[in-house]
């Protein structure tokens, strides 16, 4: 059994030093997320995440949910944890105030995501598919809906869902069969079977908002012709209170490798007489709705792999602080703790060093929005959306990917007592492993940074990037530092290595679309890797300088340091190798059909 | 739910062209081990294996071991299974005739162990175990013990375990508090708690034979104090047959991440006044007894990796050969099957041609095992078995990690679907994460590939091993073919970074010893990588001497080229960034102490 510990510190440098906290809080808009609310917010969510939400993760894990003939029942204390998490308005943190929300910006709301996510990943979908709803109705809902539904929904009083995902159409919406019939009164009615809601029934509230996407009966084919709905578990009074239960009904749930808390639904939509839906904005347009909110949510899931990495990682240094085992290999001290040999060191570091770069990245790109949503020059607002949408997909790849290696990691440090499920580190493996699937997978990601992130523009925003990368190779390189020259040379060869195949692709994409295919998910890895340590190069500028200006604990800005440099070692020479198979692309296997495998 | 289809025809490529089957065949007393018998027995071994073990697979892992009053149950249909399997002669078909085995060599034997891993790994983990403890007898039992217990067990009418671990003494022996007593008659009296052991009791066999570490009195402390004992679960009666009850008990189960149907006791040895034990060779040498085992257990572990791989590349196979999602990128065809997905194929391929690379390296290696316990020549004999020794925790440590990443994949290609327990993928992924931890945990090997296999002989065999390499590499740039010289590139390149970081080890193991073990697993993926290309790249050659021979399917060599090629394209350059973390060593780090993670 594990504790979770807020990483506060580290959230607050990342904040501080690498999003720029400061610059951000001076936006209109957000001007009460200056440093002492910020101290004050993570502090308070430290303590509910870790004394609240910690505690039940476990629960979750070995009672699940069970479909009973009212619905969904969550695990013991789910209930009472919701209505904490609402009552200490940490559902509607980074939503408008004008709808109940606290109007903070991302950059705090990523921490408090993160935090909820370690503590309780289960758990934490909730509101994070909530979060998901509210967002495709500030975008398409019309005034009316807004009215009804918002404010509940940002209090977290009810629930969000999104329904995409049907029997024969998973990754391609194209294949989406779910339709819709318009009725007299503007209304519509709503038929069709969704599979893999995520709370698509519970009972923590007395409602659920479900955003259903389905055909009108004229709708074209393909992904051109589906619309969005707005479909609620309970028809809403004209006081706004839940009135006659509605025909969608959650007919099974699914058992599942992880994440057993929370509820993964097949929906039934209108197998009584038709859903009772609502349009929202124009017809046809639906996933193009799903892709606004889709940015966000792949931000969310990025930050998922992070959160169960971070659990993971408190967890095994725990275990390495306490089990003595084996003798120290440079003193010779006879029974030391696990953390004094090199390769549990070295285990541990991996898990510290990539978990720390992939939040740089992730709260830098929700700072991203939170400027391209406040910010006041329009040319700017444009440059940052771009860069935050092109670090989306490496966000989500590699957030996930690395949370599925370092909760491995987290069992191996272990040992035997990894294996077994009591101990509590199998489960955020299992938990983390829907993470590369689930909002598009890797492959997906892979495939969106290339077709559209990288190309949309000709490459102009990755060129942004390399700028701001060779920019911070640079500052390390001119630093004077050896430590700091050598990260600065680990970086400058990966992202040569990144650039290289950059071009290389842009001149293939058309005419060996196969072989960049093939070649997405190395190329991603890269993008991964050369990010990561860009922003570690950040943090390692930064602490630096604190340590120069002899402010703050000089500990934690030498370990960032040695963190970084450990990064540089391990993971910025994979860009190299990487960079050698992207370029193979499919030559190997281009010229067999489908008789490869036989 | 998946089919298991035993690859037999990749097995026998291995054993006649890479192997040498029919040169093990020559050596005295394999004479039966032809090609004809090798038909025969993959054939057979391919349809119980199928049929009989595979469809338990899943029931095992929902049903679990459970511990009844008297002991632990099995789940539905192990009995019945286990003794179909003795019957068909499979428990002893490597082990010497004149205790009951059928006297194959270790070629055959692996084969059929793959298979029966695949198929139904817990169930595959019981024999195992008791090769092990058969192994053992072999090696140190007296003549006496041997006439008791070897033929039972080698028939499979009694089964074995290793009894190791203590709950303060995991990969550290030397903690071992388990002592014996010895008494008026010869025997002993054995008292201590193990745990981790797999098939500590079970209800298929009548008597179970525990091999059991433990301390005499007067024993030297740390692990020149260990001595080995045979403790049976029952008495045996002077005519063989199982008598009193013994004083050793399993007083409970763990509740797993994998291998549900494996059961893993707590054994508590003399808690009613004294276990019944015999010593086994001489006193105080029981470590030496169990490591010349864990070379044999070593190299069935690593096979479970490939195992568990194949059976889950087989399901992902089915699966993307199956389901039908998006357009194809080239011909735009809509709604074409996973497999034209370029991102599928490429995780297809990578599954595919790492398990080909793995179970190349580990059939090699178990005929050098042959060759070295029947070879004729002493020197050669004694090479052959250094070869072995030093592949061995490379086929470890690479098998497994290899069979992670790759049940990962398995599950990866399911999409949405692999998350679900019903679809079988995951229990791949779930039961393949013990296999870098039991029988030495990766950290391990790669210590035990440097600090003994690559150091004992001054790195003489690491230079054997880099020869053949070299001569593989150089064959594949003189064959005149661009897609075997485009291997023998890559081959080469990995060759030379293999080289230069065993060369730095070398010079550095004394004076950098923490930075040497912090560079140890990254130096053994980097064996694995090479070894890998090493023996694809036999493999291609005999593949393109067959199709220039006009021989076999053409279909099967020409996928074997591809299967190498894209092997080098996607994990070789890899070798090269390894080389650079080794070199790296602890430099990040070495200077902080165990403050590292505050």
């Amino acid at each position: 059994m594990s504790d979770y510990k807020a990483p506060v510190r580290d959230m607050r440098f990342v904040m501080d030093e690498i999003v720029g906290l400061a610059e951000i809080a001076s936006l209109p808009g957000y001007e009460e997320a200056t440093p002492d609310m910020a101290d004050a917010i993570l502090e308070e969510a430290a303590r509910f995440t870790g004394e609240v939400l910690a505690p039940l993760n476990r629960i979750g894990d070995t009672q699940g949910c069970k479909l009973g003939p009212d619905g969904v029942i969550t695990p013991d204390g789910w209930k009472q944890a919701y209505k904490a998490f609402c009552d200490g308005g940490w559902n509607g943190l980074a939503s408008p105030v004008e709808f109940g929300g606290q109007g903070l910006p991302e950059t705090f709301g990523i921490a408090i995501k993160e935090m909820a996510a370690s503590a309780n990943l289960s758990f934490s979908l909730g509101p994070m598919l909530t979060g998901g709803a509210v967002a495709a109705l500030l975008t398409c809902a019309s005034d009316e809906l807004k009215a009804i539904y918002l404010e509940k929904m940002i209090t977290g009083e009810w629930t969000g869902t999104m329904n995409l995902t049907e029997p024969q159409a998973g990754s391609d919406l194209a294949l989406l069969r779910s339709r819709a019939e318009p009725q007299a009164d503007g209304s519509y009615r709503v038929f069709g079977q969704k599979i893999f809601i995520t709370y698509g029934d519970h009972d923590m509230t007395d409602n659920i908002v479900h955003l259903v996407l389905a055909r009108l009966p004229d709708a074209p084919a393909g992904v051109k012709g589906i619309s969005l709905f707005l479909v609620p578990k309970f028809l809403v009074n004209a006081d706004g209170s839940p009135g006659e239960r509605n025909d969608a009904h959650c007919v099974s749930i699914e058992h599942k490798l992880g994440i057993h808390a929370s509820p993964t639904c097949v929906m039934a939509f209108g197998d009584h007489g038709g859903a009772v839906g609502y349009l929202l904005g124009e017809a046809n347009r639906g996933l193009e709705y799903m892709f606004i909110m889709m940015n966000e949510a792949r931000l969310g899931v990025g930050l998922q792999g992070i959160a169960v990495g971070e659990r993971s990682y408190q967890q095994a240094l725990g275990y390495a602080r306490e089990r003595k085992q084996g003798r120290d290999a440079v003193t010779g001290e006879a029974l030391v703790t696990l953390e004094h040999h090199p390769d549990i060191r070295r285990m541990l570091m991996l898990m510290k060093s990539r978990i720390e770069a992939c939040r740089a990245i992730t709260y830098y790109t929700a700072g991203l929005l939170d400027r391209a949503h406040a910010g006041t020059d329009p040319e700017q607002k444009k440059r940052d959306l771009f860069l935050a949408e092109f670090l989306i997909p490496i966000v989500k790849g590699g957030g996930t990917e690395m949370g599925i290696d370092v909760t491995s990691l987290g069992i191996q440090i272990h040992g035997g007592m990894g294996f077994i499920e009591e101990t509590g580190a199998a489960q955020h493996w299992r938990d983390s492993r829907i993470t590369t699937i689930y909002e598009g997978t890797t492959g997906i990601q892979a495939n969106d940074l290339i077709f559209r992130k990288l190309m949309r523009d000709q490459g102009a925003t990755a060129k942004v990037v390399f700028a701001e990368v060779y920019a911070t190779a640079k500052a390390l390189a001119d630093s004077g530092k050896p430590e700091l020259q050598a990260i600065g040379q680990r970086l400058n060869a990966a992202l040569k290595a990144w650039r290289e195949v950059s071009e290389w692709l842009a001149a293939n994409t058309k005419n060996a679309v196969s072989g960049v295919l093939t070649a997405a998910v190395p190329y991603l890895n890269i993008a991964v890797a050369v990010c990561g340590g860009w922003m570690m190069g950040k943090a390692a500028l930064a602490a630096v300088a604190r340590l120069d200006q002899g402010e703050g604990d000089p500990r934690f800005y030498r370990n960032k340091i040695a963190t970084t440099r450990f990064y540089a070692d391990q993971m910025l020479p994979q860009a190299e190798a990487w960079a050698q198979t992207v370029m193979a692309r499919d030559l190997a296997i281009k010229d067999i059909g489908n008789d490869l495998f036989d």
